[in-house]
């Protein structure tokens, strides 16, 4: 995506898997020419040398296994953006971090932003956006219902699929099944732009038990065993429920007649209810969300930044580098 | 609205119905009660004794008749929000004015922003934030159906309900029937968010001719009679239409099966498609997004503000002098 982009140079590749690194940024994203990039293993090295206006971060989910790596960037005068869950609102489960974190952005004098398809876009800024249609908010519900389908096995066990619902349940108790990272993040940034002060956010991890044969290429369900998990995440204010995230995820969700989709439903005056079908690609749509929020980030005032704090992003289709009008100011 | 919100206080009233000038605006609002804000004539008394943060501008749908009433406020220090239509992006359709307003709020030290529920919200910011998810674009099409049957006799006229389609076609001519003031705008501030260039915005107005007979309170319409203005407006890039928007306005669609609604379809890499049906209602949503901006226009910078220039919206249910974390600094 960045190789399509108008005024964006690729300056620099830094990886882990010792058999990538050395080779050409073109060979392994098979390309089938060279880009001139050489993959390293020395993340030092590259920053010093790349004086890069942007790091892409996509190593981890969880903040503390990123968070060394951000502050190594923003120590090189970095801007930089995370794929990592926790990372759209490190406030809501590591304040700590979050502090160290916007401390040296801002000594640094660059910015810290965490975004993706979810956290980041459809289980928080869509419905922040159309919270903005609303006299009165009384509460917010939505549904992300996805098909798991395509991805590997590490997505198959740390959703439980093809799990029996003991072992389901053993693996939620042991951590091994985590379902989704990122509804504390979103309830986070709902409550924060709307303004409430919430008493605490709960999560229940549930089993799809499947009453039909399904087949994926990294899973197989017979009836009876798990299909994925049912994840929501449920924020109180007063003992309200006023925040309702709810993620099943699941291999061949439309084996039981169930319709992939976006579903975001808001009770106030008015009610607002906006929806799409099948959902937004996660994939794609995260990579297109870090990379359109390129131009804003690089021109935002220093700090650890959250969705809230920044204009409303775009799909970026003429120039990166032409900063939008009045941001720069 | 104002009254329902923390942190606020109405420290003035301008209106210029002489009837109700010297009234308490509580009892102009119907409340049963005062609130000790007398309805002035006279705004550049009330914007000198007031010292308002914002003033809040729902008089005019063009430039031309709000202009001078807004450098008024921004001679007096105030930031201001506008309902009118052409200052969601006055640059689009006024340049000589936009920047004169620039100027003046610069120099003032205030910020000047134009929106409502469409312009806006429904037919830009919305698809404008759903293209964040996208990799590439390739067009934009949405529609938002109505119902104008709620409304009065100036919107019947403006919409050309009730006449014979060769009335309709006369009245176009004549600038009488205008339908949706806002296409211009919604498209500009697409196409700036997104980095086109367009060559031209086309509108086109054409009758929509009842099969059956409609009625509402302020229209009558017959078979052969139109309903209202199917009104189209279309953005060329490279002689390419990329930004279609739709807003047929009528009385009574469901009469012929039609069904209200807000609809979004994005033609790209992913595509998207989101809807919402009912529409978002048309006054309630511009009073909402009006109010709930307000937080969002104190803290920005000083200038002539569109949409893209700031953050991301939302109900503001908390305290409204609470400025957004990262905001003012």
């Amino acid at each position: 995506m960045l190789l399509e982009k108008r005024g964006v140079e690729i300056v620099g590749a830094i990886e882990r898997r010792p058999e990538l690194i050395g080779c050409d940024l073109g060979e392994v994203l098979g390309l089938g020419r060279r880009l001139g990039v050489e993959v390293s293993g020395d993340a030092e090295s590259v920053l010093s040398r790349a004086r890069a206006d942007v790091v892409l971060q996509a190593t981890g989910s969880f903040v503390h296994e990123v968070e060394s790596d951000i502050l190594l960037a923003v120590r090189h005068g970095c801007n930089l953006i995370s794929t990592a869950e926790e990372m759209a609102c490190p406030q809501a489960t590591n304040p700590d971090a979050a502090a160290r974190l916007d401390r040296a952005a801002r000594e640094a004098g660059v910015s810290v932003f965490g975004t993706g398809i979810n956290p980041g876009f459809v289980l928080d800024l869509l419905i922040i956006a159309l919270t903005a249609a609303c006299r009165r908010v009384d509460s917010v519900t939505a549904r992300r219902v996805n098909d798991l389908s395509p991805f590997g096995p590490t997505v198959m066990r740390s959703q439980g699929v093809g799990t029996t619902p003991e072992e389901f349940d053993r693996g939620v108790a042991a951590g091994a099944i985590v379902g989704h990272v990122g509804f504390q993040q979103s309830i986070r940034l709902i409550a924060d732009a709307l303004g409430w002060r919430l008493d605490r956010v709960e999560e229940r991890r549930e089993p799809i038990i499947s009453k039909v044969a399904r087949r994926a290429p990294h899973a197989t369900v017979e009836p009876g065993m798990v299909a994925g998990c049912n994840h929501t995440g449920i924020g109180y204010a007063d003992g309200r429920a006023v925040i309702t995230l709810l993620h099943p995820q699941q291999i061949q969700p439309q084996a039981e007649g169930v319709l992939t989709g976006d579903y975001i439903e808001i009770e106030g005056d008015p009610p607002v209810r906006f929806s799409g079908s099948p959902e937004i690609p996660g994939g794609i749509g995260t990579m297109a969300v870090v990379v359109n929020y390129i131009p804003l980030v690089v021109a935002a005032r220093p700090g650890l930044l959250t969705l809230n704090d920044l204009p409303v992003p775009a799909a970026r289709m003429g120039d990166m580098t032409l900063s939008r009008r009045g941001l720069a100011s």
